[in-house]
Order: structure tokens, then C-alpha cells, then sequence
């Protein structure tokens, strides 16, 4: 019988002490022994709880408690769960997150940490949320030289694409509503600035080609600029509007950046509506490979991150830690990357067909127009969009 | 150092060789050792091969080679693979295998010696091919109490489904043009009569719900009675037709069976076109998960049994063996599970108007008539469909 506790007892942290309940036999067989929840950490009392016998404030308790072999840090940020997580490693105990701030900020040391005391450190839950994604990526594939992971990595702005695009409704309605339904946060910077996707992006990079990425040096814009207009004229293209976070092999890293994207109708990630995320990782030997599901909420994330706590267990002596890459990866620049682009302009001037031959410009109910170029790199695109006064100008998922 | 042979060196064992060869550093981190061909085994000599030296028509020589750890049997069939997937485990080692004709006949029986001899026993390539399916859903699912497993299976019949859709041509005229591509053999019956989709939905039914089955006794119907004018219909009513292997929990064991349904044109199945395959897993804390990439062919296949082989050189001494379920599973009657189905028919009668006072009944260019019903059991549906003259009646995925 192994213990374990659960630093944190928000969304997450209940669903996981819910689910570890649920399924513990299940969870059993995974782990090769029988799961115990010793503590849960808490900020404040909560003595009606199910589980107030298990609720501490004192994380030093769980540190100095040798009966503790794995730790669920489910806190969020990057302070306290931070300090928690490499003192429990420091402790001999594996450390299982679904923290991507966190393993955005500081996983390559933690996992280093992780190494040199001989435990595990795992994250599937940081990235897609439920979605089984990063152990696929890492041991499934690993016959695979992996060339390029994008994919739909935040919930919150898919919700609010898919509202505006069904509905008609401005990003401002689309985000309230979603703030209603409890889809984005009081705060909604995280999300709707890409500042969450863009640290997946980096985690994912990271696992993806061998080279350690500062999330705050990925090219990063979020959604509060689409417009009504463009869902119209996207969808009058063939296309549909969702933020991609993307990371490609480059030559010695990988070139990374979050940003709104046109796809094709027909390809799958277009189907992803709502808070559903999707990634898509190509490797030298499968071809390409998508993964869909729920990408956050209090079960699904729970789901991975008890997954993880067995794994946990399964491997005590041998233990699991993604290779997060080696430190100061280097960053290609995103903008010599070709690919067609949508733009769009206030109306249709004469230039559109001097500087873009192939376009076949459409025109929205509000008389702007859009339309796809050939592919250019971002440098031959901006002069050009410049000249006809384009608003807005996106990549197109070829 | 650890040792593997090969068994089969036909499209995939030639795809295995390499893509061993081409990521030799990142499995042997993967594996936590160096891997080494020591031998293919072949029916016939090649001399100008480039893996000559490692051809042996004797498997006895490999079964008796003590430096042997792993065996990945990728010839096909359930005879001559069958008793070397026996021997080598017997022989101590530990068998990796994509083949599913032998996992859904024999899996069990395997799996059963391979805990008693201390070796993995794993198949990741034998459903979904190059999908990483089966590891995510007994791994990183394990918190989850799995309800339904359904999915596009079988790559040939896809094919032929999406060429008929998107080019109208009959089913004869699209599975020649599949076999001149290569994506259906000479003799096709066992993939557009539903019999490899029965086997994987076999598999993934042993590994979901506890319970092993005999694909035998598993409802299949494959394609060959899909017309023109059922894409044509299907389309206009907003769906699209894919073959769906389907097993579902139910008292004592689950409700599985394989046949073409429609589905919707929003879902993400529905975007999966040509010889890709798709499969959505439902959990008790995840929701919805769908698996999506390539289902078979030459380097997506080895790409799954290269990581068996990393993952069972991994765990030796703590080996690998999907839980297979217990022997005799009961199969619950398909037919009253409750649905919403289309049925096609020569005209459109009066008796509609009674028997399916729901029906919206459009018609195709050939004056056949399609519509969907509201959700009925197959034995309430039969008396119904029958008493308008129904010419096909699917189920349609809610």
C-alpha cells in the first residue's frame, strides 16, 4: 500500500480526490499496489468536508511524513507550488502536476531534481487536460523524430470562437457569456491573451525537439482582435477561425508561436468546437496523429493526473520523467515561416490584384472583404497587406 | 544491450527494421537500453538485402538464442505466429505483436502465459495502427470506468466509403481503385465485409469492460451493400456514412457489434477521410476522448510495435500485459439498443406518414427516398422498416 496527498483542493484537487475514490480498484491494478490519500493541503478549514480528516495547512507535515511516496500538486501557480514541488521531490517523493504555469516556468529543473533523487515527475495534465497526450507523445512515438505539434490548447478561447462563429456574437458577448457559464475566468487575460496555449506550446515543444523554451519568448496573440466579420468571411472561404498554438523542429530548437489560424472546413481540429482542445503531433514514422478531447475541467483533468500517480507508483526505482529538452533552446524566427494567409480589408481596392494576383476576394455583410494568399512568409506578407490597408492578416493551415 | 528478433519481414516487419534503425538513441532512452537486431525471420532467402545477415528461415534459432529479450511478431495469421508467439514466451521472452487476428483469437490465452513466464505481452499496432490507442486507454485512462469504445477501424473501407462520397462512384468501381492503389488486397473480403473491424472492436471491448470475447459471435456487417444514393441521401440530410465498430458496457460484459452508421457532419469522426481511422473512448471522469491518425500501412505500424519493443525491454521484470478481461465475456443483443436510424426506400408511400410520423423524407436523384427515425430498438425498427419496403436501415450516431 502506497500513500500519497493532494496539494491543493480547488476544482481539480476534488475531482481528483473523487475520482482516486471512484476507480480505485482500477487504479490499483495500474500502480501494481493499493492507493492511500494521506492528506489533502488546504488554505482553510473546511470542517464539513468528506475528507476533513485528511486536510492539513502545513505542508510540512506531508514533507516530513516518509509514508508519502507521490505528491499531487494541482495549486496552480508558480510560487507556492513551486517551493511545495521541489521540497517533496528533495523529500524522495515523485511529484505529479497538472500545473502548466509551472512546468512552462520551471519543469526542467524540477525534472532534473527529479532525476538526481530518483523519483518520478509527471504532467499529462498539464497539457490538453484529460486528453492522453504527452505520455503518447513521449513513449508512444518514440520511434518517431518528432517535425511539428499544433493544436487547439485552450478551452476558454475555443468556447468563445465557437460561440462567435455560431452565433454571430462580438468577442466582448461571446466572453461574457462564457464568464456566465463559468468557461473563463473574472480575469480572462490568461486565456483569451494566449498566454495559457502559448505555455503549452512551450511544454510541448519542449518534450517535442530536445530544446528547453522560454514561454515568454514565444510570439504570442491571443483572440481579442477577431471579429465577427472574419468568422463570416472565413466560413464563406472554406475555413474556420481557431487559436493554434504551433512548435516546429528548427535547426537547433524549434520555432514556436501562438496565434488565430485559419482551417480548412474539412480538416479535424475544425470539428473541435466548444472547450474541447485537439493536438496534432507529425512524426517521421506514424505521419500525423490527433489527439481531442476535453482540455480542462474538474474530472477530465483529474482523469490525468491520477493516471500519472499510478504511473507513479508503477515506477518507483525506475522512474518516469519527460525529457523536457536541454536549457536555452533556440527560437527560429516564426515570421520566415511560408504559409497562405487570410486578409482582410475594408473594402476592395485595385491594388488587391496588383499585389495579390491569385486572391478572389469576398465581401462580408458589413462590405469589408477577405481572401487567401499564395504562400509568404510573414516579412513578404506585412509590406504588401500594408499596402492595401489590411486589418487583419493570419496564417492558413495548408 | 538487449537483444530483439523480428517475425515476418513483409510491408510492416520491412517498415520495423527501420524505423529501429533511424531512432536507435531516442528508443534506447525510451527502453533505458540499447536495442539490437539479431534476427528477421524469413520464408525465403534474400540475398541482396540489406539485413542479410540477420535473415534466419529457423525460428528455433531464435527461440533457443538466450540474448533474445524481445520478439515482435508481425507476420499475420493465427497459425505458424500463434506457436512462435507461444515458444518465444515459453522461451522466456517477451512477444510484441500488430497482429489482430491473433490478439482477438488467441490474445488472451497469450497474455495468460506471459504473466506466468514473467514477460510483456503487447500489441499496441494491432488496433489503430499506428494510433497510440490501446497504451492511452489502459494507461492513462486507468481512472476511468470506460462505457464505449466506437470507431472508425478499418482504413480500406474508409477509403472506399470517402471515395464513393466524394466522387459518387459505386462500391465496386471505388474498391478497384483501392486495390490499384494498394489499400485493399486482391482478396478484400476480410476488410469490407467488417471482419478486421470486428477483431480490433474485439479487442478494444477484452481491454474496456473486463470481459474477453469471442469475435465470432460479434454482429458484422461490412459495406458492400452501401449504394450511391445512400451518400447522396446521407449528405443531404447532414450526415456522413462510416463503418463504426462499436462496443458498449452492458450487464456482465458489453453490447458490441460492427456496421456502417451515419454521423454527423459536425462530428469529429465524420472528418476522417480516406484510409485514416478514428477512435472516440468514453470514461466515467474524462468525457469523451477521440484518437485520430493513420490506421495501418508500412512505418505507422512499426512505429506502434517500436515502442512495444522499448516499453517491453522497459519493464522487464515488471512486465507489460494489457488486461485482456475474463474468459467467456456475455455479448448483450445488440438489437435493443435504442437509436435514431436512417432508412432508405424505392418511394415515399403514404404508410410513412404513419408508421414514422417523424420522418422529413428527402428524395435523390435516382427517386429513392431516405429520412431518420426517432430513436427506435432494431426490433422495433425491423416490423416498421419492413412494412414500407426499407431497402437499408442504419443507425445514426446520436
Amino acid at each position: 500500500m502506497v500513500k500519497y496527498a493532494i496539494l491543493g483542493f480547488g476544482t481539480v484537487g476534488g475531482g481528483l480526490a473523487e475520482v482516486m475514490a471512484e476507480q480505485r480498484e482500477k487504479l490499483a491494478a495500474a500502480a501494481g499496489d493499493e492507493l492511500e490519500l494521506a492528506y489533502i493541503l488546504v488554505r482553510r478549514d473546511l470542517p464539513d468536508s468528506p475528507w476533513r480528516d485528511k486536510l492539513v495547512r502545513d505542508f510540512s507535515i506531508i514533507e516530513n511524513d516518509p509514508s508519502v511516496a507521490v505528491v499531487a500538486e494541482v495549486m496552480g501557480g508558480a510560487t507556492a507550488a513551486y517551493e511545495y514541488s521541489r521540497r517533496a521531490i528533495l523529500a524522495g517523493k515523485s511529484v505529479v502536476s497538472s500545473n502548466k504555469e509551472l512546468v512552462a516556468a520551471h519543469g526542467l529543473e524540477l525534472a532534473a531534481l527529479a532525476r538526481e533523487h530518483n523519483v518520478s515527475y509527471l504532467f499529462e495534465g498539464s497539457v490538453g487536460g484529460g486528453i492522453p497526450l504527452l505520455r503518447p507523445l513521449c513513449r508512444c512515438l518514440a520511434a518517431n523524430r518528432i517535425d511539428e505539434v499544433y493544436g487547439i490548447l485552450n478551452g476558454t478561447t475555443n468556447y468563445i470562437l465557437t460561440a462567435m462563429e455560431a452565433q454571430g456574437q462580438s468577442f466582448a458577448e461571446a466572453l461574457k457569456k462564457a464568464q456566465e457559464l463559468g468557461y473563463a475566468e473574472a480575469d480572462p487575460t490568461a486565456d483569451v491573451e494566449g498566454i495559457d496555449a502559448c505555455r503549452k506550446t512551450a511544454i510541448l515543444a519542449d518534450l517535442s525537439f530536445g530544446a528547453n523554451m522560454d514561454p515568454m519568448k514565444i510570439p504570442t496573440t491571443g483572440i481579442t482582435a477577431v471579429a465577427p466579420v472574419d468568422m463570416e468571411l472565413a466560413r464563406a472561404l472554406g475555413y474556420a477561425v481557431k487559436l493554434l498554438g504551433r512548435a516546429a523542429r528548427a535547426p537547433g530548437g524549434c520555432c514556436a508561436f501562438v496565434e488565430p489560424h485559419l482551417i480548412p472546413q474539412e480538416h479535424t481540429l475544425a470539428s473541435i468546437s466548444g472547450v474541447m482542445n485537439a493536438c496534432a503531433v507529425r512524426g517521421s514514422a506514424v505521419g500525423e496523429v490527433i489527439f481531442c478531447g476535453p482540455g480542462a475541467g474538474r474530472r477530465p483533468t483529474a482523469s490525468a493526473v491520477a493516471a500519472d500517480i499510478a504511473d507513479a507508483v508503477r515506477h518507483r526505482g525506475d522512474p518516469m520523467i519527460p525529457d523536457l529538452g536541454s536549457p536555452g533552446g533556440v527560437l527560429a524566427p516564426e515570421r520566415e515561416l511560408v504559409s497562405p494567409w487570410y486578409v482582410r480589408l475594408e473594402s476592395s481596392p485595385g491594388e488587391i490584384h496588383q499585389l495579390f494576383p491569385e486572391a478572389r476576394p469576398i465581401y462580408g455583410s458589413t462590405r469589408e472583404c477577405g481572401f487567401i494568399t499564395r504562400p509568404l512568409s510573414r516579412t513578404e506578407l506585412e509590406p504588401l497587406a500594408a499596402g492595401i490597408g489590411g486589418r487583419a492578416f493570419w496564417r492558413v493551415l495548408a
